[in-house]
């Protein structure tokens, strides 16, 4: 894969500040309220899968991926954006709950079966 | 900022598959349930600001910034691996959805104020 | 079906205020971490369902009976406090709703047809 | 306070299940769609109260009191319905816990304090 400049966290980070301090949006950004949004996104995600069985959702995310494709987005910019403002380095928090899992659930006991690691 | 190997978002994906694939868990992600798991997380997050007034909030992060962190990779790992999954390009629609805001929030009439843009 | 006492909501809201009062916890309520309490004890029931399949989740149901009921119940403490501080008639209210469903599925159209009611 | 017909819990119930008899709508509702259906009401009651300072929250109540109460309604709809489908004595469950949190939270330690009872 061609490693492209779209790609990187830090400068899609920069785009999302760059939109806000262009509009004084920061004064609106208050943690609580952020999170909130974040749910509400997640929400809007979860409402594409509702009320459908598996091939009904195959169809559906043939012809919705764009919109899925936005919602996904909205709750990636709140992401980035609670993230820089509470100064959390969200790849390397990212890379150490990878590492905590992989410790959590060892390939031998957890491979094909998808229990909690508390009952593994 | 010096541009670190890991804030790359095509890497992260690939860790969170390596991860996956490992423990042949792919066959339990179907999207309904991962877009379950994305919202529970996002609710996980919100508890973090919960009952606490602005003061309380800004003392909770001090001491708390760290799990804020997990949650808020808890949040990312499903983006990405959803992302994945539907073959949509996330950091692209991210991109995609600034623009757009770009032009539906112009800083002449969205500067300081922090209305919907339906009624600007 | 012999008509229980407590399956009177007005009665229900009382016992739930008496708590309160008794607590002196009104102040912390506002509306906005009431909203937010009623959203997060719907995911607490919705994990009760994640990672299941239609069989998987009818022998969980057998099993965490009481415990679905309890989370059932953390949401309708929410709602029928929300109602109550914000004096709304939440048993008019749901009469109402479904009323106007009632209106907006026509019987004829809407049997065995789970389509959005715009788009019958 | 009169008491009215209509604030019988399981008078309420029986109209949610008589609209759905008539559509023959059982068919759909199975636990993890009604779950899904029950948390995104819970996000749109939510989401009244976002991006609000408490001097909006009071304003935008007294202006959209009869939309908050519709999703309030929303919420009690799936509550019911889901409590009736799983055989839950919803109104029992909320009797329980009340009774549970009483002595989770005894008035003497817990008066004017919103403090997580682990740690009273």
């Amino acid at each position: 894969m061609t490693k492209t400049k779209h790609s990187d966290i830090s400068l899609l980070i920069k785009k999302i500040i760059a939109f806000r301090e262009a509009r004084d949006w920061k004064q609106f950004h208050n943690p609580k309220d952020v999170a909130i949004s974040l749910a509400l996104e997640a929400a809007e995600l979860l409402e594409h899968f509702q009320w459908k069985n598996p091939s009904e959702i195959k169809q559906h995310i043939k012809e919705h991926k764009t919109e899925i494709g936005e919602e996904l987005a909205d709750v990636l910019y709140w992401v980035l954006l609670m993230s820089h403002d509470l100064q959390i380095d969200i790849s390397g928090a990212l890379e150490r709950k990878i590492k905590k899992n992989i410790i959590k659930y060892p390939i031998k006991k957890a491979k094909g079966r998808h229990t909690k690691y508390t009952k593994l």
